[in-house]
């Protein structure tokens, strides 16, 4: 059997030598060989800033976008066979979705926040404009460009295609090609969903390698541009972050370990309430998901000393319904650890928690298993231990890897929270209660400690996604023990790929920079209205001016008296004049926009289709009867929408009285037709 | 002499010992002792831990903005006694302003940037609701709190004002106690700044403390909350990154290191030009400000090949009129360099750098100076080196700490772009040019390599805040070799110190957690109108439903008449169904969010002041002739405005037409009285 292949400098590489083993968790028979013998780490990643990293950032982040979701389809259409490979690994058909579907979720998650959230252009502009100057002709603008190396993907075994799809995803979409190192045990998985990629031909040529084996001297080739994204033990994360290359090179180095996460019961939850079964159940399923093999698993629940002997109880029941055995077998609810590597760590693991917790469900040396050999195959009994002792360091420090949880009992809340922190940073946490206000101090509490927090009650216990489950809008990662990291959390997790950069210029180099008009910049009145220029005829700058009209005390009254609104401030003299801010009777706000959009739209049916919005409306002087308003309406961002006729045209209104005064600001969203 | 005191866990500690001399950068004379001897660092980081940190945390934003603001005003009061205290480290008035004014300036930009972009809350709420399930019974929300820990600055010699300041700035807005360590050469003035902050009794107790002299086993005693902020030598910032500490608790540490910063001249730009005399002023202020001890100098000249020599001569000629010597003298422009060491490591980087270019101003062995002795005092010249091979690696790799900088020249752009880049990061870059598409090309080419851009032209050369200046509103920090860190960057330079924590929870847990009303949690519909109770009756929640009123087509005619908004979709029946989006004639956006407010205001004289915006207002489906229009109106944040009688209050509409849908949502904003 010829070694797992890497894919690398455009070509599949086959290893020379015979490679390491690597074994079904069910059977324990060989079923694919691993080694990087041969493979050019300096090549590869030069091929990828070469000529992954220049083809990704001719492109927009919507074209980008759309390619994820090409591919995600595409890989969806090959779920099944990735299922079948998932048993080899120990995974049951429910642990395979959780994997598979998960990272395919991953991607259209990012395609869609692509097309949503980012422009359709190849640079982003991060937040508001800084004024540097008092006349505004000096100004600071954050942009975001695509670093010019390669994210080198470093993952676990847990998730041979999640964990690969989760950190592709925002790199890709980043403009950022992707070098895949698998973890061993899983990574024929991990080889066949690359495989599946290439064979799509949907992606650049660059934009994706893989190595399977030793990353051997990998590291050694980092460059400033480079970046390394880590999920594995927190050991690990450190090794690799104390590398001379990430150290001296400031290499962005972001790492996601396996911590210690907690799941706190609400002091208000009684058993029989409905609370009660979704913490029970909660717990069973972190633990017997993917055989507990998961960095954000429950490895301790903390719940008041009142009723953990109900828990305990309640736990160990559910836990004896966990039929363990061959993952093929759909009565099998739980299937088999990675590897018996993995069963021997956590058997170590389990020792180690003996000194701080005792065992009350489960036996690490025994276990029933439907159609399977529980010797050949990584088969391990839920263990549920107890720590009545809370002073006791273990089920604070030491992680048993598999499907091993502690109950730890709790007085007051300010002792979950303490005991909570005592993981010194997690992944995830959740909270089960009815009681919003324990809910929040439990919050606010861990929060520190903590990248994600779940609060669940009965209500929502059916929607929630659940404590183990990382999702793509939310960031993934914790501080300290966690491994300090911040993966995915929607675009945050693109930007990282990205390096940001404060440009300060004149407002009109700065509109030449980011392609959008920014305030101080020229504005072009041409004789052609900008209401009657298409998308492609529209440029930023094109403006319009228009007024002045005077309002008058009768249009206050009459627009009061047809929109009912007779608010005191534009109907009472002596009230207006008694509130801090006005001298009379004011004005509506909603005239003014109203009497504006009047004086700028040009009536005639043309290329502009719609109005869909409005934008950071402030309203910034009183207008008072007798008052002349003048408009002023600028193309700020034109953005051509794929697949579309139309495209959003962005304005800056800025309406103006005859002292010259901003009354109002705003900006003006439309829809414009591409072309007639 | 004693050593300079330290002032940790609350009180002042003077070493026992006798410490290492400190000198006058311009006299030579001894003017200090420092020794960190008898600190306990364990002990002050857990007095920040526990004394500092639960008092600031119990602060909100706008209050620990007030006192950033009180402590700059005070300091102020002081900046002569600091000007005084500069010349000892060879600083003139205009350095020592850099310092001292800069770092003021930081105090009162972050005051002013808390009060207005952070809530006057304890925690921080960012980014959009994300919606986790399709009732929108689940949502996730980042939050961010102050993480628990010690923000250890470790500063540079050549800012010891504005760096302490610039760091404490965030981490005290934040929420998070310093410990400030200067760099020895110039830490008495960094002592003298901490006396004069904690004789102000301004900031809590624990919130600031000192230690001069050695970290010794300072970094050993770091947890998993606290944060590393380095300024100073890529090779420092490398060790101590690397400390076991640091790696082992991921610890946040962020570096700011010296880089070789370029300056690049366009090509549009002769001799004679505007923009060739500010390219040629920008740069002599760079090399002698500070006496070009600057982490963010020029220290690489990138010119048009056709115009180097005349950058040479007028760079030359330049400097040959400044005059170097004893700060005090006021015909005095540069200064000396911090002390004779520095002048050594100087020389020998020149040394360095001579393989690769040679001088063609100064002698760094020479200098004429005024009233000062030249071999006491630090004196060098400024030094201008020219590489006419651009393929020596010494401009690129080797920073002379000093008044030094290279010319290089380049060809095409391409060729600017691969120079800058060959600096392996940087934290300042700047392009002096009046040709925008050149500017745009730059940009984008070196922004990877850069964390700050400047673009001057002649037109802003008065306004620009200059090449060399980080601001408070700008990140500062830059990949690579600059350290890959960020540091101020307006709020992002508060949230480093905290940490970002998805919640994923019901809306109305979540409303619960955030103090803010949650879309889909419960409305409270009340008996008064909302609009009828002040700031401290209202509660987040509080609802108005309102309607309905039917829109009919002569509400559009007669608005359209009123306003002069006669768009075709209002007026015209053919034209509006030709439109993709419509059926027939639409009703305006802007009658809609009139006739709702009509709706939803309640007229009397009350605590409403004014409405003073609107947000995120989109028109989600049209609304037609007949169709009957409902609003809701739901108050969902209160915000409370420190020392004034009135809050803000942000209200979510929602109006809907008769089969439930919604045809606009915005947030109304709004100011209301606190009583009557």
């Amino acid at each position: 059997m010829a070694p797992l292949a890497s894919y690398v400098s455009g070509a599949w590489h086959v290893p020379p030598d015979e490679g390491a083993p690597l074994y079904d968790a069910v059977t324990g028979t060989e079923i694919a060989r691993i080694s990087s013998s041969g493979v050019d780490f300096r090549a590869a990643l030069e091929y990828g800033r070469g000529v992954g990293g220049p083809v990704l950032r001719e492109m927009t982040f919507h074209q980008r976008a759309a390619l994820l979701k090409a591919l995600a389809s595409e890989l969806r259409g090959h779920r099944e066979e990735l299922y079948d490979l998932s048993l080899r690994s120990g995974a049951t058909l429910n642990d395979a979705r959780f994997d598979v579907d998960g990272g395919i979720g991953v991607l259209f998650s990012y395609s869609s926040k692509g097309r949503r959230e980012l422009p359709d252009d190849t640079v982003y502009v991060e937040g508001g404009l800084e004024p540097l100057s008092k006349s505004g002709g000096f100004v600071g603008q954050h942009v975001c460009t695509p670093l010019r190396g390669v994210a080198v993907q470093i993952n676990a075994f847990n998730f041979p295609v999640w964990g690969p799809l989760e950190k592709l995803a925002p790199a890709f979409l980043a403009g950022v090609p992707s070098l895949i190192k698998p973890a061993a045990q899983t990574a024929y998985l991990t080889a066949r969903l690359v495989e599946l990629i290439v064979e799509s031909g949907l992606l650049p040529e660059g934009s994706v390698q893989l190595v399977c084996g030793d990353a051997r001297d990998l590291l050694d080739h980092l460059t400033e541009q480079d970046l390394v994204g880590f999920t594995g033990s927190a050991a690990t994360a450190a090794l690799l972050r104390s590398h001379p290359a990430v150290v001296n090179r400031s290499v962005r180095f972001n790492a996601e370990a396996d911590s210690l996460n907690c799941s706190i019961l609400g002091p208000d939850v009684r058993p029989g309430d409905p609370e009660f079964d979704v913490f029970v159940e909660q717990l069973v399923t972190e633990m017997t998901v993917k055989a507990g093999q998961k960095c954000t698993a429950i490895r301790r629940a903390l719940v008041p000393a009142g009723v953990i002997d109900d828990v305990e109880r309640a736990v160990a029941e559910r836990l004896a319904e966990v039929t363990v055995g061959n993952p093929a077998d759909p009565s099998v609810r739980m299937g088999a650890l990675a590897g018996l590597g993995q069963r021997e760590e956590v058997r170590r693991s389990l020792k180690a928690l003996s000194a701080g917790a005792r065992t009350v469900f489960g036996d690490p040396e025994h276990v029933r298993v439907v159609d399977a050999d529980p010797e050949r195959g990584a088969f391990l009994s839920p263990i549920l231990l107890r720590a009545d002792d809370t002073g006791r360091d273990e089920p604070h420090e030491v992680e048993a890897f598999g499907p091993v949880s502690t109950l730890l009992p709790y007085g007051a809340p300010d002792e979950a929270v303490a005991l909570a922190a005592r993981g010194r940073g997690s992944l995830a946490g959740s909270v089960v209660t009815g009681d919003p206000e324990f809910a929040r101090a439990m919050v606010m509490g861990v929060a520190p400690w903590h990248g994600r927090l779940l609060v669940v009650d009965a209500e929502t216990a059916r929607e929630s996604t659940g404590h183990g489950s990382p999702l793509p809008a939310l960031v993934h990662g914790g501080p300290g023990r966690a491994g300090g990291g911040e993966e995915m959390g929607g675009i945050r997790g693109v930007l990282h790929h990205m390096q940001r950069t404060a440009v300060q210029a004149s407002p009109r180099m700065l509109t030449a920079v980011t392609g959008r008009w920014t305030p101080g910049a020229e504005r072009t009145v041409t004789d052609v209205h900008p209401f009657r220029k298409h998308l492609g005829e529209l440029r930023v700058g094109d403006t319009v001016v228009a007024g002045p009209r005077t309002v008058t005390l009768a249009d206050i009254e009459h627009f009061a008296e047809f929109t009912g609104d007779t608010f005191y401030a534009h109907m009472d003299e002596e009230a207006a004049r008694a509130n801090p801010f006005f001298e009379g009777r004011v004005a509506h706000g909603y005239l003014i926009v109203s009497l504006a959009a009047g004086l700028f739209v040009h009536p005639d049916p043309g290329p502009v289709l719609a109005n869909y919005g409005l934008e950071n409306l402030r309203f910034l002087t009183p207008v008072y009867p007798g008052d002349e308003l003048t408009v002023t309406l600028t193309a700020k961002r034109i953005e051509p929408r794929h697949g579309a006729e139309y495209g959003e045209v962005r304005w800056d209104a800025d309406v103006t009285k005859q002292d010259g005064s901003s009354v109002a600001k705003y900006d003006v969203l439309t829809l414009v037709a591409k072309r007639d």
